[in-house]
């Protein structure tokens, strides 16, 4: 536990990361955030390890418990919005701090059927939508 | 045992992915196929269970071991390409059969820093380029 602590103490969000999402939750390994993008029901995973740019610089459990995490949000985004499909990516050509993506798409979004990276321009969330989306997704999320 | 043979007799690869593919090799869940676009090194897991499309259609062992063979895939394109990035990623918009990428990454390649996905014209490899390139593959994923 030391070990872990120690990496997570030494952890610090990207800044772009911190600039383009907001916060949702802190799960057991990883911080949820909420991509400010209002067109997509857009979550993001950042595991708390200071250093790791890939899903081979976690160790085993940690691998596994990125996945019960990828799998919690997608069930979540399942619940919320019975979407056409949930994209799952970890891809980090600009932002190299290791994060997952977790993407509900629906037949007919924005940016159908491309993927979102890059797609068009942001669509930050109005106040009030931002908040009744952290909502609901919190909610999603303990369900 | 006779679930998941049975699951597998139903099995079959989608045409898309038949025609855009070259096998590889069977792993214990998973087909292993390499995208035929000599751009870039390409890998394509087809978990060989009928009907899944998305990661929550597969059982907590049968995601643990894509999960592993996704791992097995990432190591072999670092072993041999040592690339920038590794992009890993289950989308789907396309062709609904469950299947996951893991794609080397290289500052300066034809797609980078953008996705690969719908990026410009694919280039199939020539007969040469992809004997070798599966012999180097099937090779790495040994070592």
């Amino acid at each position: 536990m030391s070990a872990l602590a120690g990496d997570e103490s030494a952890f610090a969000l990207h800044p772009r990361l911190a600039a383009d999402t907001i916060a949702i939750a802190a799960l057991d390994l990883s911080e949820l955030r909420l991509m400010d993008d209002a067109r997509f029901p857009w979550l993001i995973l950042v595991p708390r390890r200071a250093g790791a740019t890939g899903l081979l610089d976690l160790n085993d459990g940690e691998q596994a418990t990125l996945l019960h995490e990828i799998r919690r949000c997608a069930n979540a985004l399942q619940r919320l919005h019975a979407p056409t499909r949930i994209n799952i990516a970890m891809i980090g050509n600009l932002v190299p701090q290791l994060h997952a993506h977790v993407i509900a798409r629906f037949d007919g979004d924005a940016a159908w059927p491309k993927p979102v990276w890059g797609f068009g321009q942001t669509r930050p969330y109005r106040t009030d939508e931002r908040e009744s989306t952290l909502a609901a997704i919190r909610n999603s999320l303990g369900g």
